[in-house]
């Protein structure tokens, strides 16, 4: 292990939220520390009482006494789409049903035919806003599920869009190919050469060029057969992808329980997973992905159920599900805030849901998400007393610096 | 009226939602306009189809077919206040009992303590990130409460450090008196005490001081009679104060019938108010100020009878009602987005309550609230489709520019 001294650059004066699993804490809080990175990684985490003047390298930032966490990860994204569904919503709250709305074009194939008739620099623009709402509050990771596509030729075009978007803004972007989304117009009636079209060419295709890290079915869409979705399931592992899914938001319907069999990373939304579902995912090690703001945005009236997931000891993680129908709300710090108010999660929770346990979700905790010698240099330094107050206040943002790979981003102030 | 060419600056190629009662949309929509100030004030609003190059001045503003809406009015917060209480939310998400907080010194006597031992300074400190917040939405004019000191010399300290925020930052703030918002330790078993000094000392001293432009009466707290809190209005009217209240968020009381008597600017909260109140505020032209901030924070299960409202034609004005103990939530979006989630408001509801209807609830609607010739220019340029996508979307923030008298106060992109 390298000395403090040979780091490139050391943050002293800090107190850390570490979600190390060594520190017994639900914060894994380390008071009056220094952390030192090198080579983009953190180096040594020291407390102040061994730091002494002449230990230090030249490049000390003094914390002056804030917090660091690891940098925010959203988890769970639609945020690249074409066009916005306000008047949908403007039309809902006027008292016109759901079906009328559908009936008139709307729905995720407003979305879809939105997102297919724009350019990638198109999508580009109107993702960017979004990705910039989230980085200001403290968010250095995101994923981004594809599926507004449906084709061959969308999907990647949205998936080439979210690996162009790493370039533009200094954000980490995980692709996830979400397929089973909905079944486009021009396959009614033939689900299963849709189905085929997945499995045969748009997951053998993506998995060759790199363009997804992970495939994501959706479970919850009644237009595909269970039978349909192992299928999907079994085409990514056959390429190597991992695999996630959407489960359960509406309905009971066992789709985690599958999602667990075939070893998913997570299941996301889960208002109706049974507890035969939760001992699955516990099994297999899936982790549940809550996302309140489509609870909130949908008027849900079932919450996840938090406790049985607490004493399964499934890891939860918390996501903005950013996308314009059913949770058109970029922020992060929001859903730490409604995961409190609505599930009742304590603070510690909802910060470790948006960071060690969000990481887990997309299999790169061994990397990401706390705050440990070795890990990949993101974290935020926090104008705070205490990490409480990130899921509790909201409107100030009170990030003083976000890093990635060690690299400062965003300096307030 | 002046010609565009003798205003001092034009603002072109912009679409308005207006909130002239005399445009028979919800939003007093006018497409393809022309807008001018002078002296900080709107001039005219012309179509784009009258103007022609040579009609305008040299200072011209291509909106580029944007939106133009009044300034954004947040008429109901407590955002001056010392500490903040994030442990007190961090120990009721682990199951500790209101009464064991409370018990422990935790509540709104907790927020009085540390707002007392606060100077001025520091209040300011901590106030001006959450006004930095709201104005960055768009916020031009905000109402703050004082009741944190409770005694005649803190009381004044609030009031003062929320006259001071008027130089610290470009917006507006309009001081309301809050009383009767907690007995003071001080004064335990001597509640009449306290009214006497609240109607002698404290009202008349900052009436003369010219510290506060309205008396808030809180009508829920039941530490006080209703006799108590009739005095306490009648001594607001006699020192030609406005007065409003907190009414009827927990349970119906007739608050609301008391402040209509009394010919209150508005009745805030309202959840618990009963068809009598209603038809009192119809009567008396009370505002309806709904706070679906503390409504969501405080997991309320009863909202506020907005159809009653309708029906009877009581305007609805909506804020955040920012406080450290029910609302820590500085987000005028937030609230129009929750207002429409929560309480089914329209998303023109929606914005007319933070708009016109706000203005109304301060008494200032003659001169704010609306993009009317006369009216003081102060309003937003919006970077959206539709007014009706500033309810919809949260996290990103489509705001231009922020005009406050007719000068540009923040610059986006």
């Amino acid at each position: 292990m390298i000395q403090l001294k040979d780091c490139d650059r050391v943050w002293i004066n800090v107190n850390l939220a570490t979600f190390d699993p060594a520190v017994s804490d639900p914060y894994g809080l380390k008071h009056h520390c220094a952390l030192g990175i090198h080579n983009g990684r953190i180096a040594r985490i020291d407390p102040m009482s061994e730091v002494t003047a002449t230990r230090l390298p030249y490049d000390v930032i003094d914390g002056h006494n804030g917090w660091l966490t690891p940098g925010l990860i959203d988890c769970h994204t639609h945020l690249i789409f074409g066009g916005h569904r306000a008047q949908e919503f403007e039309l809902r709250l006027k008292g016109v049903p759901y079906e009328q709305i559908a009936a008139q074009g709307g729905g995720i194939l407003a979305t879809a035919r939105a997102t297919r008739v724009r350019s990638k620099e198109q999508l580009i623009k109107s993702a960017l806003p979004r990705i910039k709402a989230l980085t200001t509050e403290g968010v250095t990771l995101i994923e981004i599920k594809s599926g507004y596509g449906l084709n061959l030729t969308d999907e990647i075009k949205m998936l080439e869009v979210a690996k162009e978007l790493r370039n533009r803004h200094s954000v980490k972007i995980i692709n996830t190919l979400l397929v089973a989304n909905a079944l486009p117009p021009e396959y009614a009636g033939r689900t299963d050469e849709y189905v085929d079209m997945i499995c045969q060419q748009l997951i053998p295709e993506l998995a060759e060029k790199k363009l997804a890290e992970a495939v994501d079915v959706n479970c919850e869409n009644v237009a595909f057969t269970m039978t349909h979705k192992a299928r999907i399931f079994q085409a990514a592992i056959d390429h190597g992808l991992p695999t996630k899914c959407h489960a359960e938001q509406f309905k009971e319907n066992g789709g985690a329980s599958l999602a667990a069999q075939m070893k998913a990373l997570s299941c996301d939304h889960l208002q109706h997973i049974s507890e035969q579902g939760i001992v699955d995912m516990a099994e297999s090690g899936s982790i549940a992905v809550l996302l309140p703001g489509s609870y909130y945005f949908m008027r849900s009236q079932t919450v996840p159920p938090v406790e049985l997931l607490r004493q399964y000891q499934v890891p939860i993680a918390l996501a903005t599900d950013t996308n314009p129908g059913t949770s058109p709300l970029a922020s992060i710090r929001m859903m730490m805030n409604m995961g409190c108010i609505f599930f009742e999660l304590t603070p510690a929770e909802a910060l470790a849901g948006v960071t060690i346990n969000a990481a887990r979700a997309l299999g790169i905790a061994d990397h990401y998400g706390s705050l440990e010698e070795d890990k990949v240099a993101d974290f935020c330094l926090w104008d705070i007393d205490h990490p409480n107050e990130l899921a509790y206040q909201l409107g100030h943002c009170p990030l003083r610096q976000r890093v990635v790979d060690g690299v400062i981003t965003d300096v307030r102030q």
